[in-house]
């Protein structure tokens, strides 16, 4: 099975990504080191009856005592209110320092729960297992964790590192259409910004059943490429913001829509397409990248336009507000080709007259 | 001025402390790196009508601009509720991840700021200007941030290391007696599990007035003494657990009678001598150093008993939650001799025969 192996500085040690159809059901020896010690598993609503029994099963037979602590499904889960309640689950479990907390779900699951083992006695040891194709080739690589505030998305935040990642790629069988889609987007991006073969591999399938032999490959070569940019720039502050392409639109989309109506994945993919015209149009992009990257988003069924009814006003007083904005400048990644970007700084005006 | 610099693994450069009587009026140089920044300061109802307008027109010199958020003072302000009031001033101030948090006033300031400032935007840039003895030798040195827990002091935390240290021993002409005698426990404290040498010159004072002149000199050699700890051992997995001498008990003497009945200082002066008492029921610690502890804190008019009306059952069963609780097992440490000590593993019977 496929293992990538991540660095980053705030554990002393490496951490594995393991990929492997079915490994929920035999990942017994995988957690065989934490044996003794008591694990509280954070799951939510959808992924708690589909995969919590298989997974607490292998934590007994792995010698763990495992709680489990089921969050309701959806974004808005990701909230102070339900880490607080994440806090008192710990503390009824009597969690300490020497255990273990899992997240079983997708990225809201994952990270709440990271966020959660962060500071939850200044850290306790945390396993990701990935359940939406989102989060096995994105949030569950590279230790960013957080909750929303009502007035942004993960505004409340931390750097923190799981020991060790579970990647079953079966648990994407029970996954709905449009969440698989979603993770399709940010599949797409690795490839618009750092390997033109991946998007081209991709871009030749053109339909998602064409794509499915080739999912583990591709799960495992997103999980590389994000371990490069962690690697690299473990508290992006440099080249990690590359990942942000078509997060600049994409941020203000989900603010401004209410978190939810968009799913994070399908607002990522109007926003490489806004990206990708801004290039154009500001000439970093090549002309004719955005029809290329819009026709390969339509082959999967996924949306590239913007949603009707959203002023370009409140988009901008949006953006004004986001995490990468430094001070009045924002900078926003640009494809300099398929397959290669850089950061290009907008001042407020610029943004505007774009949008 | 002595400048003490701290190394830790969280921030790719070192940070300086600076202690130095009269600072705070004339820190704007230190400032400078940080003009063209916004900055939000955080004081309590306490230090800011004391030492605020001092601090931002400092800030206001050194170019940045500066907002004043004053939270209630006391240990029951470092909770969730309070947290939340912080990331909404920040918002309301448009703090970005390039502006500035700047905690001005003691521990409980230092540590609920330190957090907010930690986890807004997955960290903004801090600066420490402890105001009270304790939080100049202890608190604003490590990293370590945290709010409480109802169920539990700084169950709910991170390491987060400052850019910059500001200590002005003037403010603590304005610190109340008991304050201050809080502060010289933890002084006391790096003398009997570091520093033979420091124990000694406290010990040969006799007194609050007698010590007066060496503060400044004293203060800085505990933040050499913390950084050391800090260097060896950034995430309290190891040596830095030294430093929890006399808290297994403070911590349950604190949560059992409720924050703030006691100061934390105060409840460390009564543990310190309950573990040099326990060292030598168990032949750890050479007999008579209780008495000499005891002594020296009797003479500083600090408290050394266990208050009455405390049943050891409850104080045992409040340990038993104790981050520093791996397991079963309470590891607490015990002196050698004056200025060394180790970590001795207790079982919770044990505890509960020698409470």
């Amino acid at each position: 099975m496929p293992i990538v192996t991540v660095t980053a500085p705030e554990r002393e040690d490496r951490y594995d990504i393991h990929i492997e159809r079915g490994l929920l059901g035999r990942c017994a020896a995988l957690l065989a080191p934490y044996a003794g010690r008591r694990a509280a598993v954070v799951a939510d609503a959808n992924t708690a009856p589909l995969y919590a029994k298989t997974l607490m099963h292998q934590l007994m037979q792995a010698g763990l005592s495992p709680t489990l602590v089921t969050l309701p499904a959806g974004e808005t889960t990701k909230c102070p209110e339900q880490l607080m309640r994440l806090y008192d689950a710990f503390l009824d479990a009597r969690l300490t320092r020497a255990d273990l907390v899992v997240a079983l779900g997708g990225g809201v699951v994952g990270d709440i729960a990271g966020y959660a083992a962060c500071t939850y006695l200044r850290g306790v040891p945390f396993v990701q297992v990935p359940t939406t194709l989102l989060a096995q080739v994105d949030s569950s690589v590279g230790g960013k964790v957080a909750v929303n505030h009502p007035k942004g998305k993960n505004l409340l935040g931390a750097f923190y590192q799981p020991e060790l990642v579970l990647i079953d790629s079966d648990t994407l069988l029970t996954l709905d259409a449009r969440q698989f889609g979603a993770g399709l987007g940010e599949v797409v991006k690795y490839g618009c910004i750092a390997d033109r073969e991946l998007f081209e591999t991709i871009e030749a399938c053109g339909s998602r059943e064409a794509l499915a032999p080739k999912l583990d490959a591709v799960i495992a070569r997103c999980c590389e490429l994000k371990a490069r940019y962690v690697r690299e720039d473990p508290h992006d502050h440099g080249v990690r913001m590359q990942l942000n392409f078509g997060h600049t639109l994409a941020h203000a989309l989900e603010n401004a829509m209410g978190y939810g109506t968009l799913l994070h994945g399908e607002a990522v993919c109007i926003g490489m397409v806004a990206a990708a015209r801004w290039g154009e149009t500001l000439g970093v992009t090549p002309v004719g990248t955005m029809e290329r990257i819009r026709s390969l988003l339509l082959s999967y069924a996924l949306p590239v336009d913007m949603p009707d009814g959203l002023s370009p006003e409140t988009l901008a007083d949006t953006m004004a507000l986001d995490k990468k904005a430094a001070g009045s400048v924002i900078r926003t990644v640009m494809l300099t080709e398929i397959g290669a970007c850089r950061a290009v700084p907008l001042s407020q005006a610029q943004l505007r007259s774009l949008l």
